[in-house]
């Protein structure tokens, strides 16, 4: 076999907790530790063992640095990893920024000779490489997304931040064509009015364009559930042929998904050329553990 | 407008009259020509004004070959190709060749410095693409590939060839978990037995192993239709997360569906470094045509 992969997981939410099990499980890898921001805190059972650290240097020699930090945080952290000369992933996911941010980590990869994969999970991630494949296959067309049914992290937080609301939690249902409804959970806070957190739910920013529809709850925990899923839909025309149909369907555990996605963009990030790359620019062999010759004869 | 990508099509049978098609359609590709065995025979009317040669040196210079004869033909053709400097792009899909064919061309196409695409379709290609994807995401499970329902040209011909036949189709039909049902259809020569004939296919290779089912009919042509379709379906563990179930589906015009993927690889063909490629091997971006940016933008 080999020499193991060493990397180190960055940050340790959810995500950061997959990638540690993840690790685990994809046997070219070995954890080199956990860099966290307060590396004294006490520290949960299942890292028991595992290198606890503030400063990634602590670890000695790494091969990638999974980045698994809030995404406001990912451009900057993955700049200072690269300049170390680590390699980085991240499933940094505000799409709006994502060019402006590729294009830079593209400059600072390049310049310390390593590669950095980003935007790496499942939306953006395996869906963008599906999307990518099916214009590709039917080059007219809608592609429609439908996420859900599952969890909205940044939905949620929008609500736990409003005045009044004690927690909450949000669903994203996809009712086709890529149009989602939204059912909100909120526990209120003592003394608000429902009515009121209601329609400041259904004026938000977040909410105003979509159907939402909002519930009061004694307790947002026994509603928690990390499934996830979505279908991609194309109809589309492959040279004078229309009415080609595809669809790409899925229901997973969500963060194991996108903590499975990085570890396995982490070994392209090992593999591939100085620069930064989406998943959209890496070949999918570069994913796979093992002889590249083997996935030929098997897969292709 | 970049200049345009000039292609000639090898073949003319169903997938090469469908890559002409699909050139006219991807608005960065111009038609060099047909390269056709017997280019003085009378040639389809859709083919008018178009060149038709027998010699691809006839059509002046070319940036792709898009090799569209039958599959036992490809490799050396690839390799004549590539020997003159041309890329290629082929559908090839005898399976249990793929790697030393794809051994074989990678050297000559080094050589030369080209590259080449090979195994470009659906499945071949596509699919493949897909269950790579699906490894990646979920290393432990099980992929089926359920085909159809749709003609099988393979069976079809075995059919064909018997005694006793004059005409045959065979149908593949899905039953789940990647087993076939076979719908043969068959048009007997004067005074040939139904049940011989039927008893024959039954013990065949291309059948014994499969549920088949023979229907004697009086003609064959009512029946064409160059429909087909995939389900490639995993149910797998991302990290330490099971039950993660994926699933991509589509119902398709087979030959158009093929020539349109040979087209998008064979753009990818002139932009790779010399070598040859599988699907799996080439990033998605490299088969979409104009900025790259923009994809980044749109499809991540």
């Amino acid at each position: 076999m080999e020499k193991r992969i060493r990397a180190a997981v960055v940050g340790y939410g959810h995500i950061g907790k997959a990638a540690v099990e993840a690790i685990a499980e994809n046997e070219d890898f070995e954890l080199a530790g956990v860099v966290r921001r307060n590396s004294a805190a006490p520290q949960p059972r299942e890292l028991s063992g595992v290198p606890i650290v503030s400063a990634v240097e602590d670890l000695g020699p790494i091969d990638v640095a999974i980045l698994c930090a809030p995404t406001r945080s990912i451009p900057a952290m993955a700049e200072e990893y690269l300049n170390k000369g680590i390699p980085t992933v991240d499933s940094y996911d505000f799409h709006s920024d994502i060019p402006k941010v590729h294009a830079r980590l593209n400059e600072v990869a390049r310049k310390n000779g390593v590669a950095s994969v980003m935007s790496a999970g499942w939306d953006p991630g395996s869906d963008s490489v599906i999307r990518a494949l099916l214009l590709a296959m039917a080059p007219k067309g809608i592609t429609y997304t439908n996420f859900g049914p599952g969890m909205s992290m940044g939905h949620s937080t929008a609500v736990k931040n409003m005045n009044g609301v004690k927690d909450a939690l949000s669903l994203t249902i996809p009712t086709g064509t890529g149009i989602h409804r939204r059912m909100v959970y909120v526990v209120l806070e003592d003394g608000a009015d429902g009515a009121d957190v209601t329609a400041r739910i259904k004026a938000d920013a977040y909410f105003v364009n979509d159907e939402t529809h909002v519930s009061i709850v004694e307790s947002i925990e026994p509603l928690y559930n990390m499934a996830h899923g979505v279908l991609l839909e194309r109809n589309g025309v492959s040279g004078i042929a229309h009415n080609q149909r595809m669809e790409f369907r899925m229901t997973i555990n969500n963060p194991s998904l996108t903590a499975q996605i990085l570890v396995a963009c982490a070994r392209a990030a090992t593999r591939m050329e100085p620069g930064c790359y989406t998943m959209i620019e890496l070949p999918m062999i570069k994913l796979l553990p093992g002889d590249p010759a083997e996935h030929i004869a098997h897969l292709v």
